[in-house]
């Protein structure tokens, strides 16, 4: 790899550093690119800069969003009084996916874990609080992943939510232990979204 | 992935035109990019712009360069009277990575493959023969690949070049039939170019 042009080994060494991507599939990607034409290389290298400048995080429900509200939040059509909590924004893009539910969501951007040191302040959980004080939320759902830092986040939720006047329930289990959302397929997350339970 | 906003899906749908990402890695790519610093996308997307406009090919040798002549071709140390005759830049790389080679190169761009319409004049077969008549050339190694194409462009040169006042080699067998050269072993490869013979 040190006898290819510098231009070549910057690229290999910057597609390296993305995740999944080893040395050799660099390596082919950036040869890839330099037989594909003017057009397309410069196609992508604006798509991602154009990612960067456009997307940003939803303000009420922090869900990716090229405006101020997400398309879901403008929605004139989404119960709003019904909160789906999820980990990311590929859980989210996941339930939309299994389709069937008309409620909005509340992206976390993490999960609680202690290991690497993130506590209840470095996730979306005091805008959550927030939200259910001031919008008129009937339901929350949490649809948290059912990995070990999921499960701690849900039910430290679950604990924060519990005097506020509203049901809290969680996604139904049916979703294998230790699974990530966004890997389900859609029918059993259809199904574990409409056999949710309320939290005792 | 309909559900989330166009900047996204339209990296997702760049990368996954890529060779050997699929639409999942390209959506977790994509995830990556947005949760990445902005000097680090910006790095990648001026990397990726940068490959095609500083890289070109050698006009001798047709190696990757950012000169008009690469820094094999460059370097007066190396004998140019020993010319390794690869398909690729990435066999070049392979055998340079090998070591020991101090001859120059000639980099096909291709092999003959009558399946897909590539003949001798669509690979840089002219130009090693227009190479051989005006450098004092000593000896000519056929590093191309194994498989039935290698094998074929190696057959055709080999008759192409019999009239000619040099010796003609091919790589020593010892890479595995129908092997890629980019994916052996160094030291095999190493062997393989000292053990080289001539071709009858
Ligand atoms: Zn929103
Ligand atoms: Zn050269």
């Amino acid at each position: 790899m040190q006898h290819y042009p510098p231009s070549v080994i910057q690229v290999i060494r910057q597609l390296a550093t993305l995740p999944g991507i080893g040395p050799k599939t660099a390596e082919r990607l950036a040869l890839h690119l330099l037989k594909a034409s003017g057009d397309e290389v410069r196609g992508l290298a604006q798509s991602i800069l154009a990612l960067k400048a456009n997307v940003r995080l939803c303000s009420r429900c922090f869900a990716l969003s090229e405006s101020s509200l997400c398309p879901v939040c403008r929605d004139p059509a989404r119960d709003t009084g019904l909160i789906c909590v999820v980990e990311r924004p590929a859980d989210m893009m996941a339930v939309e996916a299994a389709s069937g539910f008309q409620g909005v969501y509340h992206i976390l951007q993490g999960v609680l874990s202690p290991m690497d040191g993130i506590g209840p302040e470095d996730i979306r959980i005091r805008e959550l609080i927030l939200r259910i004080r001031t919008e008129e939320v009937r339901e929350v759902i949490l649809a948290t992943g059912t990995a070990v830092e999921g499960e701690a986040t849900a039910a430290y939720l679950a604990e924060q939510l519990s005097g506020l006047p509203i049901r809290v329930t969680r996604i139904a289990s049916g979703i294998p232990m230790g699974g990530d959302l966004k890997y389900i397929d859609q029918v059993t997350l259809k199904r574990a979204l409409e056999s949710r339970r309320h939290v005792p």
